[in-house]
């Protein structure tokens, strides 16, 4: 883990200048691109180059695992929902498939902790332990197999920057793992369970209540302090929001931007955070889903979401359509002429 | 005109009602794709096509024209900048350049009525008159040179579903565009002056509070009436304005979804809207623009914007940014696998 966090560094602030510079040079009015002004020096900043280059290619890795609390009763849905839509993926078939296509991103599946037997798919086979134990009545992981989920995201993070990759995307699959994330981020922002814990992918009035209950329960059971990610990874899980953890950490130590998806990935980079405060400045919040708590998240991690369209699915789905906004803003700055270059008198008349 | 609207037909409600059906179906739980779910039934009934195919290719044409009330100091910038940003464009240097090449969409550049001459340029020449008459003390522009303007936009509407592309998105480009946008959106909205007068690309409090008397002087010189859009456009133009009614009016002949940019192309939406009403249906609003009269105008045509990042420069950036989630919806419809096709027990346990 120190090996990990001795490698990451804050942004570069001469690259960051370097861009707002150039922001004013381009031959439009100052300011009129908005959010992709910025997006565009925050980018200069990861990389350490202005302008920097397209990050492309990309790739979108959905860590797929399930959790104990679902015997709880806090989803509607079957735990084997987690491992059939790993073969939805692996076949093609899911949204985020259908979204990366659409949007030239790569997808990588890793079982980094399915319940069931997944091992005949064609993914990557990574699995910590099948599933969490119930955090409503024990710690979720021990201290080792969260280092060992970390390890998993984060060495892969290294993997794909090596295999090219330039921009990674976080996605997710696990049934329950809304009421993990909802731990996780009240025990890093101090949100009550009430304000952090929604209807995930779809739940009545009663559920809702019985999984907030579950949720406030268990943060008084455990009560990790938010200096403690090691302990709140513990605690809560879930094996893919500690894989995320890594996978972000392992983004800004590659200085590749990370493009986060909804709240569970919103819960793993306040577990990044915890570990290294640098890491959220290689962070892009992709969308705001429809989740509570994300708005939570975000709003703790300084970051403003590219995208909100009221999607609450997960998988990387909003990731992967805010990756095309974040190429624009760079492309822009990287590729649009300047005044002096267009021989357009520059600036404004008045 | 008699001609045009005729083609014009409402959206199909058959493929509407299957495109729904078959959302309930697809391998995600109901509603977890938000507005994009909305959006692939929109797209279903404008193509009458369930599931449509993804709308590709995909165009961005930039209206461009010059706008006689900018001798009234309404604009920051130099009339001679439209002409200048023309090269630029043709050169490929501009914002909307690189965004289009970001996400594989062809630009088409069209002077409809630049006050200079820009003969020189690759780019299609259909000037109607160099710049329109000032509208603060004249009617912008005679019956007959509205409809040449309008007859452009159709044509080209046309022509390019004949070649083949599926999707039409809207630029422009004119300095002082959004003072004679104010105009037609007070008009056709009944806001006041004040409400829809913005600081364009970027203007003071002074010119602002005298571009808005501009605006409400206009209004109560022509005091066209909502139910009238051909007197609309020759009371405040600008060319731009009608080519780009012209050019979504086309798009719902051809049975194409159109992507409007920003305060401009809300603007003439209002216009192609008071012509035809089911124009509308094959309308989607890319983003909305920071220019205060655009939310009114969306506001008025029922459309919700898909990007809203602080976006105010026009040219089509923000149709381009916003087509490919358009196109994510539509081919999330199109190929993800359903309950039933991947195998998985269907819906919830519960």
């Amino acid at each position: 883990m120190e090996e990990y966090l001795a490698r990451i560094a804050p942004a570069d602030e001469a690259a960051m200048r370097a861009a707002t510079e150039r922001q004013l040079a381009l031959t439009k009015p100052a300011g009129s691109l908005g959010v992709l002004e910025e997006l565009s020096v925050r980018v200069a900043g990861m990389t350490g180059a202005c302008p920097a280059a397209v990050p492309a290619p990309a790739v979108v890795t959905v860590f797929a695992a399930d959790h104990g609390v679902h015997a709880q009763g806090v989803s509607p849905w079957p735990q084997e929902v987690t491992a059939a839509m790993l073969a939805n993926f692996a076949a093609g078939g899911a949204a985020v498939n259908a979204f990366a296509t659409n949007n030239r991103v790569d997808v990588r599946v890793v079982d980094v902790g399915v319940a069931s037997d997944v091992a005949a798919l064609d993914i990557v086979h990574a699995k910590v332990r099948p599933g969490t134990r119930d955090l409503s009545t024990e710690k979720a992981l021990t201290e080792d197999e969260v280092l060992a989920a970390i390890g998993v995201g984060f060495e892969l993070a290294d993997a794909l920057v090596r295999d090219g990759y330039r921009c990674l995307l976080t996605g997710d699959m696990g049934i329950a793992n809304t009421t993990a994330s909802a731990a996780l981020i009240a025990t890093f922002t101090g949100a009550t369970a009430e304000t952090v814990t929604g209807r995930g992918t779809g739940i009545d009035d009663a559920m809702l209540a019985h999984k907030t209950s579950v949720v406030r329960s268990a943060l008084a059971l455990h009560a990790v302090p938010a200096s403690d990610p090691l302990d709140a990874l513990s605690a809560y899980g879930g094996l893919e929001h500690a894989a995320l953890a890594g996978y972000i950490l392992g983004g800004a130590a590659n200085k590749v931007p990370v493009i986060l998806d909804g709240v569970i990935a919103g819960a793993a980079a306040l577990v990044a955070q915890a570990f290294h405060p640098a890491a959220i400045e290689y962070c892009v919040a992709g969308h705001r889903s429809a989740e509570p708590g994300h708005a939570v998240a975000l709003k703790a991690l300084g970051l403003q979401p590219l995208v909100d369209l009221d999607l609450r699915l997960g998988e990387g789905t909003g990731a992967v359509l805010a990756y095309p906004i974040l190429s624009c803003a760079v492309r822009a700055l990287a590729e649009m002429a300047t005044f002096e270059s267009a021989g357009i008198a520059s600036g404004e008349s008045s």
